[in-house]
Parts: structure tokens; C-alpha cells; sequence
């Protein structure tokens, strides 16, 4: 009988240490029974399982970045976690960035990422980074799922948002099918996963300084069409953070020694084609058409959201006061009498 | 002692169902401590925590995709589960794919998937299908990891791997920097997750018929440029089973009825500039020029990834044996002499 409880009691402790452990492997996140792993110090270029970075540190070795180490020392705030903005986290975490979070107050970052899924949202983004000089890549997928765009700006430098209206990508679709009010829009994994891909892309040409940085890509998902662009920022843009931002980027160009660029523009053009190739056509003229206003002169392919409104002084949002033709002081002397 | 053996079995006995439980959850993937769902059977678009689908089943009502639903009828089989494979699988997986896995003996699938990282592998997948007449798509990521691109091969309609040297997005690198054998290849998050985005969009959009579907698609991450083609088959392809598909399809296109097409080429030219928006550059002449051999007449920023050497009847590989000139006879001689 002692022997019998000596035994459970042994049971009951094994069963406990399995079940911590069990625990702790399930919050660590492993399915591999390996109960997670402490923060690598050092990206190692050597080839072995504890070292998740050597085929990022490939990167260097095949001349295609300098220092891909440099990436630890980065911080990304990333504002919006949804379809885009979690697979973007999971993406720069994987390259190795070295801090990747929300907005934390007082705390500068390299670069602010929009993963939102509404104007106001963006706007408040864009209000704050003209305020602070602060660099940030825009994102956005359409309400349809199949088109997106990634959109780099550099407060004083490319357009921002209130400069001119946002840029979509047309995707052809008719416009009065899209969400409204407390409608569910449409969504896709893949669609979501090329948007954030870019994004991340973008970020690392950005952050480590090779390839082309796009100042704005678009996605068409239909057509398999990825405008690109840039846009010079609105001298007459409504806030005047951009306004401050733009004549410092001046003063800055302007103390910059003097480069000579040399433009090249060369076209290839194949006059037999034994191959048998054809190039696939991409879309059409009807997608500039697409708005409901006034377009400005675009690429190929992209187009406004919407136009923005004129401008009107001391609007009053929602409810409007129809003018009586009293003066403020016949209105003061009738409150008096109320 | 009797109540204490009874109490210490219980504690066992509870014990062991926690832990098997939380071992469940493990296997099951959730960290979120419910132990998963069982199979959806109906893809619904009521917006319930339940429903992982309405924002799917919205691309109908948005016009975008007639019957949504159909993609739980279709198999695909993934060849090949790495770094592009891993993210397809679970995209499609998210997406609502019916049946999704590798190749199981004299299964029929709706669509193959090469995601493997080797040319003998493409070869082996292309001489099956084009035995089979089994549509399926490719995709490749270069080993300095900023290119890659996705293909669509359907037996005897387009050019299948046999037909011509595979073609790779030019990344502008210098190729001897490239990967050899025994040298880890670069690899990014990023252009894996692009890849596998427009693989598995093409492959909704082929399943499901909306869209373009593309039959090649690059990816050029440095200049984000994305050159689409298509390429017909070669009536001299070294496969015998691509010429017999090539066969079967012109049949099967001569009986149908003649349509009428017209294509229509428009180009857009904006004469004023007011938003001052410029057009980013994208690849230079010097990317076509990048093989090591001739090269066919190609589009913009799409070139070969080697040429095809010049056939061997009988070839020996690896090992090649001077020729002595003695004949058969001498030699057989020789051999009943040793």
C-alpha cells in the first residue's frame, strides 16, 4: 500500500512536469516540441539550424547589399494589424528587423508603415509624420480584393496625402459594387500577401539601400499590372507642416553640390520573333474613367479614389444651418429672451 | 490511506486528460487555447467569428467571382514544400481549396504546382505532365533571391519546359556571384511571399475564371518591374508527348467555331504634367545581354536562365571516355584476354 501511494505520488509529479512543459511549449508557439529559442545577438552568415539568418546573410555575399546586418539596428512602427499590416509584421520580423511594434508614445522610429483600412486613419498618419519630418510607407488594398498599392513618402520631398487625392490601382470593376456603410468588403489571402510583400520589399531596399525604392507601386490582381510612379509634393498643399517640409527639402537640395543627370531612355524592340512570343495585353483607357471627378494626368492603370471636395471655410460637418437673414445681434437678443 | 490512494488516482487520472488535451491543442496549432474546428462544409457569407469565409464569398457579391464556392471542389498538388511551397500551401489552405497536397500515386488533380528549387525537378513535373496532359503552373525564385516569376503551362497549347531554356527575370547582378554547388542561395521572406501571392492568385483565377490569367508573370525585385508573356510551343520540342499535345490541341481548336478578334492597341500619351508626376525607370538593355549564349527575342527584362546545349545522341554524363580508335571488335578482343 505505501509502496502503491509512493508510486501515484511519483505519477502525479511526472504528469505535472509533463503538463508544465506541454504548457509552455503551446505559448512558445512550437509545434516542433522544441520549446522556443532565446534572441540571436549576432546574424551569423554560417549555415546550421540554431542560425535562421544565413540565407539573409547570402544577401551580402552575392553583392546584393552591403550590410544586411544593419537591419538590427532598425525600428518600424507598424499602424494597423489586419490582412496586411500582421503579415507585414510577421515578414519583418522573419528579416530580421530589430524592432517591429505599434506606436508607442515619444519613441522615434526609422520608418511609420500604414496597414490601415480607412481615409481618416490615414490622414491622422499623415498629419502627424508632416508634423515630425517622419519618413512613411502607405499601403492599401481595394474593398473589391483585387487591387492594392504601397505608396513612400517623404514628408517635403514626394507628395503626401493631402496634397493631391490617393491613388488607387483601377482594377475595372464597377465602382457601385464596392463596400459601403456596414457592408463586409471582399477580401484575399494572396492579394493581401503581394500587398505586404511589396511593402516589406520596399521597406528593405529603403532601410539597406539598394535597388530602387518605388515612391508609389500599384497591384492590379485582374490584369496582373503593377503601375509605378512618383509625385512631387503640392506647393499649395492644405496642411502647413507639408508646406514647412517642402521648403526645407529645398533649402537642403539647393546646399547640395550641383550633379549632372543623364537621362537614358532606350526601347527595345524585336523585329522578328521566332519564338512565337506575345506580349499580354494590359489594360485598358476605360480605367482612367473610372472616377467621379476632375482626374489628374496619371500613368497608365491608376487612378484617383476619389476627387477631393472643394475647400470650404469653417464647414460644418454633418448638420447644416439654413440662414435666416437675422444679424448676430437679433439672434443674441433673442436667447436673451428664451 | 485508502481516501489518499483514491485522491492521488483521481489527480492521476485528471492529470493525464489535461495533458492530453493540451497536447491536441498543440498538434492542432492553436496557441489561442480552443483545440481547432472541424471542417466547414458550406462556405457561408454571414459574418459570424465561425465563418472564416464571408470575406471570400464577398467577391461574388462584389462581381468580381460568379460561384466561389466551386473552389472546394477543386485537388491541387504542391511539389515541392520550401520556402514559395510552404506559403502556397497555406494560402490556398486560407483561401478554401477543397484538396491541397503533394503527389499521391493516380490521384487526379485540377492543377500541379512546381515549387521545387531545380531544374531536374521542372524537367521531371513538365515530361509528366505533357504525358498526362496535365495543366500546371511553375514558379522560381532566382538564388540571389531579389527575382523570380510564375508560369503557366497547359500541354500543347503553351510552350512547356522542354520547348524552350527556361526564362528567368533579369535582376541586373552580376551572374558569377550566383549560387554554386555547395553554396547556400540568398532567400527573402519578402520575395517568396510575393511569388507565392501571384501564383496562387493566378491559380484562383484560373480555377475560378475571373481575370487575366497570366502565362508568365516575373518579378523583379531590385527595379520592381513585372514583365507578363506567353509563348507558344515549339512544333520541334525534344518531348515527344508536347508535340502529341500540340497535336491533340489544334485538332480540338480547329473544331471549334471561329471567333472574330479583335485587338485593340492603345497608348496613352499625357502632354501636360500639372501634378508633375514622372515615370520611374525600369530595367536597361544591358539585362537582355546577360546569357551565356544566343538568346531569343524576348520582352523587356526577361531573359533565359542558361541556353539549352546542343544535343547528344547517347550523351555519357560525367564521365567521358577518349576515344582509342580501336573498333568493337578490338576491343571485345582485349576484354576475353584480361
Amino acid at each position: 500500500m505505501a509502496e502503491s501511494v509512493e508510486r501515484l505520488q511519483q505519477r502525479v509529479q511526472e504528469l505535472e512536469r509533463e503538463l508544465a512543459q506541454e504548457r509552455s511549449r503551446r505559448v512558445l508557439g512550437g509545434g516542433d516540441g522544441v520549446g522556443g529559442r532565446a534572441r540571436i545577438e549576432k546574424m551569423s552568415p554560417e549555415v546550421v539550424d540554431s542560425n535562421p539568418y544565413s540565407r539573409l546573410m547570402a544577401l551580402k555575399r552575392m553583392g546584393i547589399v552591403n550590410d544586411y546586418e544593419k537591419i538590427r539596428t532598425f525600428a518600424v512602427a507598424i499602424v494597423g494589424v489586419g490582412g496586411v499590416g500582421s503579415v507585414t509584421a510577421e515578414m519583418l520580423t522573419r528579416c530580421g528587423i530589430g524592432k517591429n511594434g505599434g506606436l508607442e508614445e515619444g519613441k522615434p522610429v526609422d520608418l511609420v508603415l500604414s496597414c490601415v483600412d480607412n481615409f481618416e486613419a490615414r490622414m491622422t498618419i499623415n498629419t502627424a509624420c508632416n508634423e515630425l519630418g517622419q519618413i512613411w510607407m502607405e499601403s492599401g488594398v481595394s474593398e473589391n480584393a483585387v487591387s492594392g498599392h504601397i505608396q513612400l513618402i517623404i514628408p517635403g520631398e514626394s507628395a503626401c496625402f493631402a496634397c493631391a487625392p490617393p491613388l488607387v490601382v483601377a482594377a475595372n470593376i464597377d465602382e457601385k459594387t464596392l463596400k459601403r456603410e456596414g457592408v463586409c468588403a471582399a477580401s484575399l489571402p494572396t492579394t493581401m500577401g503581394v500587398v505586404a510583400g511589396i511593402l516589406v520589399q520596399n521597406v528593405l531596399k529603403f532601410l539597406l539601400n539598394f535597388g530602387t525604392v518605388s515612391f508609389y507601386l500599384g497591384y492590379n490582381a485582374m490584369q496582373d499590372f503593377f503601375p509605378t510612379m512618383s509625385m512631387k509634393p503640392n506647393p499649395q498643399c492644405d496642411d502647413r507642416n507639408c508646406r514647412k517640409q517642402q521648403e526645407e527639402y529645398k533649402k537642403k537640395a539647393a546646399a547640395l553640390p550641383k550633379q549632372e543627370v543623364v537621362q537614358e531612355e532606350e526601347k527595345i524592340i524585336h523585329e522578328d520573333n521566332e519564338w512565337g512570343i506575345e506580349l499580354v495585353s494590359e489594360v485598358s483607357e476605360e480605367e482612367l474613367k473610372n472616377s467621379s471627378g476632375p482626374v489628374p494626368n496619371l500613368p497608365e492603370g491608376i487612378t484617383v479614389a476619389y476627387t477631393i471636395p472643394k475647400k470650404q471655410e469653417d464647414s460644418v460637418p454633418e448638420v447644416t444651418v439654413e440662414d435666416s437673414g437675422e444679424s448676430l445681434e437679433d439672434l443674441m437678443a433673442k436667447m436673451k429672451n428664451m
